[in-house]
C-alpha cells in the first residue's frame, strides 16, 4: 500500500479541483462556440460581419466602444475607442480624474444660495400666487426647447411632486361627474400603482379605482353613462411603451401621465397635445428628492378645481423648492438641454446595452422589447432606453418572480402591485452608477447560476 | 365796493381753511383733554397715575416708551426711553442704520448653500426613511428649548405645512372607526375655515364635517357609538385664547393644532402632552413659504397611517426644505430661542399696544380681550398677543363685519368662514412692517372718522 501524508492529500485534492475546473472552463467555451457558430450563417452579411467583430474586438478596457462607423474609418483608419464619461486614452484605461455625475459637472451653475429670509410669505406677488411666475416661464421654455409637449393655451399647475397632481387632476375630473354613482378610475395593465393605492386609501366619494381600461371596455363598459377617468401612463411605468388611451367617448376623461417622456427614456415621437397632461421633475432632471412636478391643463374649471385641491392640501409647493427648480432648469435649458440629455441618454444606453447582454444569456428570463421609433429631440431612430427593466420569469414553475429576484438579493418591484401576474418584476435602472454596478455584478452571477445548473453539461 | 383781484381771493380763501384747520385742531383737543379730565377720578391712585404720567409724557420720538420701572429710577433718575427695534439715542430719534427684521439680522447663520446634487434621491439613509435625522432630532431640541410640548414617546411625522397634515391625521383617525357611519369632525366656534374646506373639498367616505362642538355635545351628540374627531386649535385660530377639547370619551379621537402655541403669541402655561399634536413652521418662525410642519404622535398605529397619507399624497417632504429648515432651527435654538421669541414677542407686544389704543377710542368695534397669565418661557405673568385681531362689529346694524372694513380699505377675514357671525372679522398682525405700518394708519383714520361723525360735537 501506498501511504499518503495529509499534506500530500490537501495538495491532490486542490490539483484535482483545478483540473475539474479547466476542465469544466474549457466544455463551458466549446459550448459557447458551437453554439455561437451554429447561430452564425453567414453568406450575403460576410463582410459586414468580419467588420463588425473588427470593431467589437477593439479593447477599449471595458469603459468604452469601438464602432464601425467611428471617426476616420472613411480615411482608412480602423475603429478606435470612444470612451465612457469619465474614461480616457486609445484604450480607455484612464480613469479622469475628478469626474463627476451630471449635476457634480454642473457644480457652480446650479448650485443656489438660499437667504433666512427668501420668500417667507404665503404669497409670491401682489396678485396673491402661490407659484413663481420665472418657474412657470422656464417650464414652458423646457418643453419648448425639447419639443415633448405643447404648452400654448394651456395653464401650469404646481404640485408637491407629480404624485400630488395625480390625486389633484383625479379629483377635479371626479367634479365633473353629473351622475350620482362615482366615477371609475382606470389604467391599463400594468398601471403604476399609485393610481390605485391613493383612490383606495383616501377613499373619496366621488371615485373608485377600478383596474384595468381594457378589461372595463370589454365588459360592462362603454355605456356612455357611466363617469370614467382613465390614467395614460405613456411612457409606461413600468415598461417605458408608449401608450394610447383606451377609451374614448362623452363620458371619459383622460389623465396622461408623461412622467417618464423625455428624451433620456424614450424617443420623443411627437408633441405632447392634450387636455391635462403630467410631468415630474424627478424623471426630468433625477431630483425626486426636491418633490416637484407640474400640469399642463387646457380646461379652466378643471385648472381651478386642481389648484384648490393644491391650495387644500399643502398651500402650495414649497418656495424654497421652487427656488431650487429654477435654478437647476435654468441649467437644463442654458445648454439647450443637450448637455443633460446626452448624458443621460448615453448613461441609460450604455446600461441597458449591459442588461440586454445579460439577459440574453438567460431563457429563464426576459426583457421587454420596444421597436426603435424616430426621435424629433436626437433627429434619428433609436432605441428606447426606460428607467425601468420589466423582467419576466419565463419558467412554468417560476410563478412569483419578486420572490425569485429577492433571494437572489435583488430587490425589485412585484408584478402584482401593477395589477399583473406575479411573473414580472420591474427593475429600476435610476440608480446611482455604484448601485448600478452592484446589480449588474449580483444579476451576472444570478443569470451564470441558471447556465450551470441547467442548460449546460 | 372793494375790489380784489382772483390773486387775493385764492389768498383769502387758503387763509380761512387755515384758520378754520386751526380751530377744528383745538375743538378736537379740548375734546380729548375734557374727556380725559372726566375719566379720571384720582383718590389714592393720585401718586401712581402722577408718576405713570410722568413716564408717559418723556418723549420717545414714537420709536420707544419710558416706563416707571425703567432702568435706574430707584437712583432717583427720571424714567427714561427704552427704544423700539432699529432706533437708538436717548429719544429713540436716531434710526440705527442697517438694521433689519431678525431673519437678516442673523443672515449668515440662517443662510444655506443648495448644490445641484443634493439628496436627489427619494430616501435620506439606506433604512429607506423620507425625513432627515438630524432635523427630527433639533424639533425634539426646540420643543425642549421652549418648554412648550413633550417630545419623550412621540413619533415625528413631517408634513407640507400643517395644512397637510391636518388633513393626515384627520384621515388616519377616521381609520379607528369601526362604526359603519361616518367619523364627524367637529371644532369648536369660532375655528380654523380649513377644517371644514378640505374635509368637504376632499369628501372622503371615512368622515364628514359636522360644525360646532358644543352644539354637537348638546344636541344628538354623546351617544358613546357614533365616531367623533375633535380639533382642538390652542391657542385659537381666529382669537388666540388657549382651549381645551368640549367632548371626551370612548368613541372620541382629539387632534390638538398647536401651531399658534410659541411664546412670541401666547404665555406658555404648559407642556402640549397630547396623543396627537400639530406644529407649523410658518407660525414658530415665520417662514409660511416653506411649507414646513410636523406633528408628535403617540400612537404607533395612527403615525403609520399618517405616514402612509403623506407618502401617498407627496412622498414626503421636500428635501429641499428640510434642509433651509434644519438651518433656520439652528439659529432659533442656537441662542436656546432667545434672541427669535423676544424679538417676535417685543413685535407683537407693540404691534397690540398701537392696536388696543386705537380701538380703546372706539365704541363701534372692540377686540378679543384674553386675561394674562403666567408664561413658563418668559418666567412671568404675561398678555397675550395673538397673530390677529379678532374684531366684533358692535352695532346692531352693523351686521357684516367684513364688508365695513373693506369698504375702508382694510381686508380681513370674514367671521362666517370661522363658523359663526357676520358681525366678526380677523385681521391678521403678522404681516411686515410697512404693511402693518399701513393697516394702522387706515384703521386710525377709519376709528377717528367714527369719532367725528358720531360722537363728538
Amino acid at each position: 500500500m501506498i501511504h499518503f501524508s495529509a499534506d500530500q492529500l490537501k495538495m491532490m485534492e486542490k490539483k484535482l479541483l483545478v483540473a475539474l475546473s479547466i476542465i469544466l472552463n474549457l466544455v463551458f467555451t466549446i459550448h459557447i462556440l458551437y453554439n455561437n457558430s451554429t447561430a452564425w450563417n453567414p453568406t450575403w452579411t460576410n463582410r459586414a460581419a468580419v467588420e463588425a467583430e473588427g470593431a467589437a474586438s477593439v479593447s477599449c478596457s471595458g469603459h468604452g466602444r469601438a464602432y464601425v462607423d467611428s471617426f476616420g474609418v472613411l480615411d482608412g483608419n480602423k475603429p478606435s475607442c470612444e470612451c465612457n464619461n469619465c474614461y480616457t486614452g486609445k484604450d480607455c484605461s484612464i480613469l479622469v480624474p475628478d469626474c463627476h455625475p451630471f449635476w457634480m459637472q454642473n457644480a457652480e451653475g446650479s448650485a443656489v444660495l438660499e437667504s433666512g429670509w427668501h420668500r417667507m410669505s404665503y404669497l409670491f406677488h401682489k396678485d396673491g400666487s402661490y407659484v413663481s411666475a420665472e418657474l412657470e416661464k422656464i417650464i414652458r421654455k423646457l418643453h419648448n426647447v425639447v419639443g415633448n409637449a405643447v404648452t400654448d393655451k394651456r395653464f401650469i399647475i404646481f404640485g408637491t411632486g407629480a404624485t400630488q397632481l395625480i390625486a389633484a387632476s383625479v379629483h377635479a375630473l371626479s367634479l365633473t361627474n353629473s351622475s350620482s354613482s362615482p366615477a371609475r378610475l382606470l389604467a391599463s395593465v400594468p398601471y403604476y400603482a399609485t393610481y390605485k393605492e391613493q383612490a383606495e386609501f383616501f377613499n373619496s366619494s366621488n371615485f373608485k379605482f377600478e383596474g384595468d381600461a381594457s378589461a372595463w371596455k370589454k365588459s360592462k363598459g362603454n355605456d356612455n353613462i357611466t363617469k370614467v377617468i382613465e390614467v395614460v401612463t405613456s411612457p409606461s411605468n413600468p415598461d417605458g411603451k408608449l401608450k394610447r388611451a383606451v377609451l374614448d367617448g362623452p363620458n371619459v376623461k383622460t389623465i396622461h401621465d408623461c412622467a417618464y417622456y423625455w428624451p433620456h427614456f424614450s424617443p420623443t415621437t411627437h408633441q405632447v397635445d392634450e387636455d391635462l397632461s403630467l410631468f415630474s421633475l424627478s424623471k426630468a432632471t433625477g431630483h425626486a428628492g426636491s418633490r416637484f412636478g407640474w400640469a399642463l391643463v387646457k380646461d379652466k374649471y378643471i385648472y381651478e378645481n386642481m389648484k384648490r385641491y393644491i391650495y387644500l392640501s399643502s398651500m402650495g409647493v414649497s418656495r424654497d423648492t421652487q427656488l431650487h427648480v429654477l435654478q437647476l432648469l435654468k441649467v437644463v435649458v442654458g445648454g439647450g438641454g443637450e448637455e443633460m440629455f446626452h448624458f443621460g441618454h448615453e448613461t441609460l444606453k450604455k446600461r441597458w446595452e449591459i442588461l440586454n447582454k445579460i439577459f440574453s444569456m438567460s431563457t429563464r428570463f426576459s426583457l421587454q422589447t420596444i421597436k426603435p421609433e424616430y426621435c424629433n429631440y436626437f433627429k434619428k431612430v433609436r432605441d428606447f432606453t426606460p428607467s425601468y427593466a420589466w423582467v419576466k420569469c419565463e419558467r412554468l414553475e417560476d410563478t412569483n418572480c419578486y420572490e425569485i429576484f429577492r433571494q437572489a438579493k435583488i430587490t425589485g418591484r412585484d408584478g402584482k402591485l401593477f395589477g399583473t401576474e406575479e411573473r414580472f418584476v420591474r427593475l429600476s435602472l435610476i440608480r446611482s452608477q455604484d448601485d448600478f454596478d452592484q446589480l449588474i455584478d449580483t444579476l451576472k452571477k444570478f443569470v451564470s447560476q441558471e447556465v450551470v445548473g441547467t442548460d449546460s453539461i
